[in-house]
């Protein structure tokens, strides 16, 4: 494989991928979603490798239901169980994967940069499942694709991120590919959780209940040493989508949420399943798009 | 699915299950423990997601090879590797994995009444695994499998089920459905390790070896704080199956145990592959009982 | 199965097999690597188990690619997450999995002897994946198979192994095996490094750089308790292969390490990829070696 068709399979973000890819992920994410077979031989005789050196529940089974359902061999690495605790590094790591013959690889790993430097060293497509605060790519792409499907098109959207955008992957893949189809996005934080690099308007919560998406982040309780509760409580007052706002946001606005999802923290326990909520049908939508962009590193 | 086959499909405890159904499951195990080839198309292209938020090597492998028999896919949750440490709710966790599209999930859990709450709000069948000290209805139905094929029939058995009967769900779901096959069940225990709640006989330990099946179960050592030496050589003493109490058994007699063993706590070393134990194959039988539980959710 | 058989199946150690059939599994691999298609139906319906009783990831995946690439179906247990915890004896584990119908074990454990004993027990064949400082067959069998690749046959060849062989089963694996083909084995070590029970010649540093292969063993860091650093900075320049003492290598020699790596202790980082190392190769030829090791113990 070339250096140039290497570049074009992999997925390490969506910063830098054209509206059109983007598109045609998105299109060969609903050919997935309404396809009567469960499970097909797209894939047969190759293998994917997941490998998470951060913990992952969601993701992790999102992509290995894509890649079951393409028919591919799954290999699951989790750092917690393996020689990563002897000191290995995760070069040596996806290194190593790669010499066994596996023909992708999908990598989530906390440092910034490690990936963009290991897709100039491996000679297999690799798929960005989470970088630091960097992307989350697959992520703002069953984003988009939730969105897509229900308002038809994205142009013209007004889409308001709430939370800790400072730490946040998939605020920044979301902002990042949403600007590309003339979507309006709005980013509504406390002062301590606003990412100051970023080319974005902070607006109220007010202002960001009269948006067509009001998508909550996870507050990162594990990063707040002391006090935790208190401030939980203190910050669903000041951001959290309580039942009382919700009742502001318009009849045709959806709320959305990357999860895990922290219960009356972010977001009330109430709005969770309600009918505007999306946060299932999101994640449901993560297994095509995840097909979409397995399939396309392996074409 | 309607909830009606939703319920029929699930398998939550045998409390609530007819003689009928228990019995056409033993059939269906053994219409697959004698089939020929090992690995079957039955459930190609469906997905199983075996959910432990409890440690399990025995039960979970079982499933496991009970699916892939069947050719079904298999996901693997463990709680300890997942993001049920970042908080998230089992609730939260199994809903995840159905929006994803499981067909079924076997689920292994700690606080009781959470399992049939989830039955309640999860639109894909359910199986028990374990929950709490209140059911592991494979557990039993591996059990009256097994004594089944030795008797030819349950009917007119006496069973004694030895031991930690307080905290064993394995002794509530044999109770409860052997009582349906007209099976005489005792209990014998410790004053400090009975079940008040359940209305069984309890005998001496001279009675017990007296049954046709003499039942022994784990001591859970772990809830013991200290002295846990001493009182595992008291217990033994007392309550476990020596080789000397063992001599006792009448030459029809079997001895069964759920495992894992404490061995020369609950049960002499000795006795666990004597002649007369069908502790291994127990294990052996769980497998086609599974293939029968997990056949009947999906059919 | 018989006895012989299941022995003849089994590949507990290179100590006991004949040179004929050594070089019969190099064979067979050779036609596995060069075989045009990935997955093969060779043991469909067949389980394998992979039972780590000690942490793997590369040994580990190795087999789990090439039990895949044999169209075999994949059980792994790790001690890490399982009811070792509770006390469960190793043999308790393997008789689990055996019960519930594996076709063959691959096991990886720490103490001596336990293998050994297990593979009197167990109806079904035993595959070493490492035990304690005993055998590790199938690296010596991948290194064997690399070597012979490179330098068309083994007789005559000098190699030497160097680092900690008093806790290498790699160093034994080779020495036991590499004799046999006429090979003049010599370990290089320092005094509290050296396995006084191995018949072999104990040579300097200088000496082992004028072999066709240098085999660099891993030091094990997690031995030392205290002064980590500043051992690993002094073991590097008695006993670590340096840029400058790979410069003396002949042209036609090549480097050797089984992995995972301390770079810059005992082979310096850049030596990794240099066009002499065989270090990544060695873990691409472990999946043909794995293929032939696992097709022989159910063939």
């Amino acid at each position: 494989m070339t250096l140039t068709q290497l570049k074009q399979r992999s997925l390490l973000g969506l910063k830098e991928l054209s509206q059109e890819e983007i598109e045609s992920i998105l299109d060969r994410a609903a050919y997935w979603e309404n396809h009567e077979t469960k499970v097909h031989h797209t894939l047969q005789g190759k293998f994917a490798a997941n490998m998470f050196f951060e913990n992952s529940t969601r993701t992790r089974f999102s992509f290995e239901v894509a890649e079951k359902r393409l028919g591919a061999e799954v290999l699951n690495f989790s750092a917690a169980v393996s020689s990563v605790q002897k000191g290995e590094s995760v070069y040596d790591t996806v290194r190593t994967l790669e010499s066994m013959g596996i023909d992708v690889g999908i990598i989530r790993l906390k440092p910034i940069g490690v990936l963009a430097e290991l897709a100039t060293k491996i000679k297999v497509p690799l798929i960005n499942a989470g970088d630091g605060n960097n992307e989350h790519p697959t992520q703002a792409l069953l984003d988009m694709y939730t969105m897509r499907k229900h308002f038809g098109q994205l142009k013209g959207l007004t889409v308001s991120i709430v939370g800790d955008v400072l730490h946040s992957r998939v605020a920044r893949s979301n902002l990042w590919a949403l600007q590309k189809f003339g979507v309006k996005v709005n980013f509504c934080s406390p002062p301590n959780m606003q990412a100051s690099e970023l080319d974005v308007s902070y607006v109220s919560m007010d202002e960001a209940l009269k948006s067509d998406v009001v998508m909550m982040l996870r507050v990162q309780l594990e990063r707040h040493e002391s006090g935790m509760l208190s401030s939980a409580e203190s910050y669903r007052e000041h951001y959290g989508l309580t039942v009382e706002r919700a009742s502001k946001l318009a009849k045709h606005a959806i709320i959305m949420h990357p999860a895990p999802i922290n219960r009356n923290v972010e977001i009330d326990d109430e709005l969770v399943e309600h009918p505007q909520s999306r946060i299932f049908p999101q994640m449901e939508n993560g297994v095509p798009i995840r097909m979409a962009v397995v399939e396309r590193a392996l074409s």
